[in-house]
């Protein structure tokens, strides 16, 4: 009983939206002040479910509701964006779990090995399960939406659009990128800015359905899909393009992936590094670091930028798509519940429940958590021939003045 | 004549445009490979000249110039920004030297008394100099081309209205400004948007000039200037903009300079951050910090951004206008130059020559130099009402669409 009055305490000066918690004796609290139509209820079965959320915090809730011992009725969403709230700073992992999760951050860390072995664990669940619910591009980062209502498909094409253009890509030109998805960009941007692209991936099965599409859109000439790590790459290029591959390099390789950018670029070139980012360097939550994706970390900026500095590298552009991905996350889940039964029949009941609490966690930490996503454009050596403003990423039609400089 | 013989070797290598020094006692040696239509010669009148220049770097070189011991035919940026050029790494100041100038950084130290002495130094020079040679809205800071060939008057409205466009500002809200400058973006705000500003500033000539010009403007009402540290800044405010103070700030208070920041602006709110930055973290030139800017430094990005994530502030956008300011700075030199006659009825000779090689300098550390200009847009909390992109910044014809999050 103890518990539940923690609980009582932790909750009474909570003003936010209204909640209830249906405790496994029967009894029912609703907490918060707020009236709204995000009312939800969590139900929980056992008193041990308690004790692991409260002692364990994010892995101990993510459990409990994986094993059925915590139901949610309403949007999982809401219910798992509540420690965004201050007041569940209070349920934070004791000392001894702190430990546990420093032996996992190890056992996972990126070496050559230890990538492959991560990447493997998520992004090898089988390329028809990931149909189910991504765009029909394939595209596994944050989508660019021109306005709110767009749909997921066309956002996503906005994203390889916007991320060419900011690339000022041109025919001929040869581009090194590191981390291929399944492989949609590279393809994007050699069928629409006749460039050639050399890409790098561990994920097998991404790399063969990479392979496999490029072949279907008669584009293996100008697509080159590489299984190896990208501390492997070889070859200068004229521009260099990552989306969505850093937050799985670890904070220490951000000098070497810097370091990677330098040496397989031109001089006075651009490159385009696409990330979550969070708002301040903090470890990776152990429910994502144990279940969704080991070894995954993501930097905060003050952690990237110095390793950009110490190659020199000019920020040209950060830009922040944060609610932007809070949006994909919304349509992926949604795509992801149409198509339950079909998961279903890939996948147990306990791996849903677990798709469902990283989903759902993974939107919110964008709306209300501490996630943003970044696109960092950059220029290696002093480029003097650039644009004037940003208004040519967005139209077309403007006419783009560039710098050429020195003719003055 | 073993100091000629080195120059002769440092150069044998050097593979850019070509120059040539005439050295005291007549003799005169080509260096370079490259022919351009910017030749220059530097004459070295003393061997004494020379030697400073070696064994003291920027300052050597800048004093002998401005003793008359050097002279530049040709541009004299052009020479300036030969130390950009990897050889010139070699003239480095001596460790003797290096003691020197960390004695004259603690002196110049930026304590609220420390700051007053230094900026009153330069920004206290008398208004009617800076008129010569600035835009008619006195904006000492970097401008904003549409264009290249668009004139310095635009180009620092356009600053203006960009960064109250980013600032998303609107009738009637209240906006803290932290270094006033002569008063020109508070006024430009007030008058074009029905703010009102609040603006500090601690050089007294600008707040003369300021106040009078808000009278002549009859804005009194809606902008206030007040003559005091920004660590003084009073009030809890809509909005937040710096534009070119953070440069007198120091790296000690970028924690404080985040702190006022997050303390005097009200939750779910931007503040717009304009500043020069630096490729990478480096103490300010000698020459700069003796002659032009004591206590005055300028931040790299990884300086400046973990003390705004202490305070949570999302980085919203990173704007580079780092040869926009190259340009401001050619029209700062061609004005100046303009009108040398009345400087000359202002200042001796010798600050004249001094004024010529910092505004060399500085043109050339933003075209070929280390040096960058970043627009930092920031909020405070988890603003969830932003814009989709930044097109509206540069179009305002653009219909701006604006999630507004949690209405899905």
């Amino acid at each position: 009983m103890e518990l539940k009055n923690f609980v009582d305490k932790v909750f009474s000066k909570y003003r936010g939206r209204k909640f209830e918690i249906q405790y496994w004796d029967g009894t029912k609290h609703t907490y918060g002040t707020e009236d709204t139509d995000r009312f939800f209820t969590i139900t929980l079965k056992t008193k041990n479910a308690l004790k692991n959320i409260i002692f364990r915090g994010s892995i101990g809730f993510g459990e409990a509701y994986m094993d059925g011992d915590v139901e949610v009725e309403g949007d999982l969403a809401d219910c798992v964006s509540l420690p965004a709230e201050p007041y569940f700073s209070l349920f934070r992992p004791t000392f001894r779990e702190k430990i546990k999760y420093a032996r996992m951050f190890l056992k996972n860390r990126n070496t050559l090995k230890g990538s492959k072995r991560n990447i493997h664990s998520h992004y090898d669940l089988g390329n028809d399960f990931y149909k189910l619910w991504l765009d029909k591009n394939m595209q596994y980062t944050c989508a660019y939406f021109e306005y709110p209502e767009q749909s997921l498909d066309d956002a996503q094409l906005n994203k390889m659009e916007y991320s060419c253009r900011k690339l000022e890509l041109k025919e001929g030109e040869t581009v090194l990128e590191t981390g291929s998805g399944w492989g949609g960009f590279a393809i994007y941007a050699a069928k629409n800015y006749g460039v050639k692209v050399k890409s790098y991936n561990i994920s097998h099965e991404q790399v063969e359905y990479a392979k496999e599409w490029a072949k279907r859109e008669n584009l293996e000439n100008r697509v080159e899909f590489i299984e190896d790590d990208y501390r492997n790459a070889e070859g200068v290029f004229d521009k260099f393009v990552s989306i969505g591959m850093l937050e799985h390099v670890g904070v220490d390789n951000y000098g070497t992936f810097s370091d990677i950018i330098f040496s397989h670029l031109k001089d006075k070139s651009l490159a385009l590094i696409h990330t979550i980012t969070k708002l301040f360097p903090d470890p990776t939550d152990p429910f994502t670091a144990k279940y969704i994706f080991p070894g995954g970390l993501i930097p905060a900026l003050s952690e990237v930028i110095p390793a950009l500095e110490k190659k020199l590298f000019t920020i040209i552009d950060i830009d922040n798509l944060r609610l932007h991905y809070a949006r994909t996350l919304h349509f992926w889940r949604e795509n992801f519940e149409r198509n339950i039964d079909k998961v279903r029949k890939m996948f147990d009941e306990r791996f849903i429940r677990m798709w469902r609490v990283y989903l759902s966690g993974a939107m919110t930490s964008f709306s209300d958590g501490p996630m943003t996503l970044s696109q960092i454009l950059i220029a290696k050596g002093r480029l003097n021939n650039v644009r004037l403003n940003r208004r040519a990423f967005y139209d077309t039609k403007y006419k783009d003045p560039h710098w050429n400089y020195w003719t003055y």
